[in-house]
């Protein structure tokens, strides 16, 4: 064994082992398991104890933990039940998107901000984070209510929106032409409709063929091969597996492969929820300017969700509509792309990237316990078909 | 997404799909799955189509397909057989250390080479790959005779034999002193007895008190610092991850423990055999000396372990003894990484790294199907406690 990979094995082992234990010292005081794994990878990452740092691996096995994520959420969703909300969550998508990203635009023009920044930080603010909403409402046992089908897909359709936005802001940015924004965009929807049809009709054809142990290979292909096509369509990964994974929600498999997909879904979702709390950067909490300015922007992100993703859902009275805007309001590894980039691109200084960190950090952490409560309060209907 | 995600989903992608792909094409004509998916590294690496390349996180990821395979390896053996048959396989592993070693070294140096690349190219030959042959008699459904019971557990045995060798070469090539070289010696056969005679008491006493999904978090915990535990100890990693393995491998664990291991194992362990084809460069193949030269270097590796092993099992018939000595032939991953140190100490030339790896290639395939036949002719008498 040379050192390095020791040094490798020993920050998997740190990754795992932090995030399975903070989340059974947590899971008594019903802390989401989301939160235990992104707070372990606070703990153990570069803010705090300096244990692990990210490096390419860490990323490479950070993105197989959220495809797997999303693939496992999709195989828990009825199609034929996404479809069944579309006009709503259609509606709360794109109401989410605008009032977030108008709301952060317009907070940085009034202080001054140029106009490239200032649309980087609205198009950071806009994509809901779809694993952690979706990993929250597993653990709550309510994936299969309305209002989760409506934040699924939701989510789904504002993570294409994002991607959208994204690209227009990185073309002011770099000044590259309309034609390529608007190829990106037909793709991104064009790709998401492709599929989810193709997939309406393929699935009990699939499910004919596939028995046995390849049943499970050919379903982590179809995963791995279509988060591969739709990373390529420049639309995030991710929607290509919880795409697949509808193409395995209809019927049960034979070869019992939802059983191996939760099974890796429980080794290799970690890695990403721990990633994610690595790239938390502390050390910026000690500015008080930068603190302002990240209160205010967090403000925006919450009250731009509640008001455009509660108003998209109102038709499904107030109580569900106030759950789904709350759904929404976890921003995740979109927002941390978009900061990224903008930072890449030099369209962004050091401090408003360090806001957009705080502002997923707390949208991610604070929107779970209220969602949780709201449920409680007012336990969300099942959705018909189940 | 950035373009270097992509990229890495890609290859992600591509090694997954030509290995389930060629072991699916293989499994008609009886091709083991081991065999298989080397070729689908060949065939996909740097060799051939070139559309994968070993990267930092290709290794980390092969890393954890090796440690999970011996994970579940050792699950699958119980400890107080392979305690049975000890003194046994103490004497094939001894016998089938010294034999390769010895003809090796007195092979380079009949041809002239330096006393310190003939001490490497000795060590190189020494460790049978524990992997390719545990898969294999798992495929073939002969875990649970004497004769594997006695291979793997010479196997365990002669890579801490081999980490030794190789620890005395690189001392050689080093000029270290001789008190490293018995530090390392006493603490890898210290930690494996240690762990062998702890796992034989613990085990009932873990299994009384984990149960449900913690118990696999504990589980792969377990898995992943006895494995780091073994590396810091200078043993290899898999090691530890077998002996890991074993603390489970008594009684039946609750929470379905050993089917998510198995999971695991059918996502993970093709990253392991694909990234061992993709390490083997054919372009070596085109230059006759080194032909010749890797021709009697493979001879040797074949014969050593053949003589040395079967004698070392020649107690329990002809017959079993040879399926003893071919069960030894593949070696793997650890010839490799006696070859890369060599390398990186400028300790071995190009020429004789190409020809370990052509050794390591020859042996990996040939062992396989010779193994099957003598199975198929003289099939092994299953232990006593099956």
């Amino acid at each position: 064994m040379d050192t390095h990979s020791v040094e490798i094995l020993f920050q998997i082992f740190v990754m795992f082992t932090a995030a399975k234990v903070l989340d059974a010292a947590g899971h008594k005081a019903h802390v989401p398991t989301v939160i235990s794994e992104i707070l372990a990878g606070i703990l153990v990452g570069p803010s705090l104890l300096n244990l692990v740092q990210i490096q390419e691996w860490t990323l490479a096995l950070a993105q197989l933990g959220a495809i797997v994520l999303l693939f496992s959420v999709g195989m828990s969703q009825k199609l034929t039940d996404l479809l069944a909300v579309g006009g709503t969550a259609m509606l709360v998508a794109v109401l989410g998107v605008v009032a977030p990203f108008f709301l952060g635009w317009g907070l940085m023009v009034l202080l001054h901000h140029n106009q490239i920044e200032s649309v980087f930080l609205g198009a950071a603010m806009v994509a809901t984070s779809v694993g952690i909403t979706a990993s929250l409402l597993n653990e709550l046992g309510a994936l299969r209510t309305v209002v989760a089908s409506v934040i699924l897909a939701a989510a789904v359709i504002d993570d294409v929106l994002g991607i959208i936005v994204l690209a227009l802001a990185s073309t002011l940015a770099l000044g590259v032409g309309y034609v390529e924004v608007v190829s990106i965009a037909v793709l991104a929807v064009g790709f998401t409709l492709f599929i989810v049809l193709l997939g309406h009709r393929l699935a009990p054809v699939m499910n004919r063929y596939v028995a046995g142990e390849p049943a499970f290979a050919l379903a982590m292909i179809l995963c791995l091969g279509l988060s591969l096509a739709a990373a390529k369509a420049r639309i995030a990964a991710i929607i290509g597996a919880f795409l697949a994974g509808l193409f395995f929600s209809e019927e049960e498999l034979s070869g019992g492969v939802k059983d191996k997909v939760h099974a890796l879904h429980e080794f290799l979702v970690p890695f990403f929820f721990v990633t994610m709390g690595m790239q938390m950067n502390l050390g910026v909490l000690g500015q008080g300017s930068i603190l302002l300015l990240a209160a205010l922007v967090t403000f925006l992100a919450i009250v731009g969700k509640l008001i455009g993703c509660g108003l998209g859902a109102y038709r499904l009275g107030r109580e569900q509509a106030l759950q789904v805007g709350v759904g929404m309001v976890p921003r995740g590894e979109v927002g941390l792309i978009v900061a990224s980039i903008g930072l890449g691109l030099s369209a962004i200084s050091d401090e408003v990237y360090a806001v957009v960190i705080i502002m997923v950090l707390i949208t991610t952490l604070a929107a779970p316990p209220a969602l949780r409560l709201l449920l409680s309060r007012h336990p969300a209907p099942l959705r018909e078909s189940s």
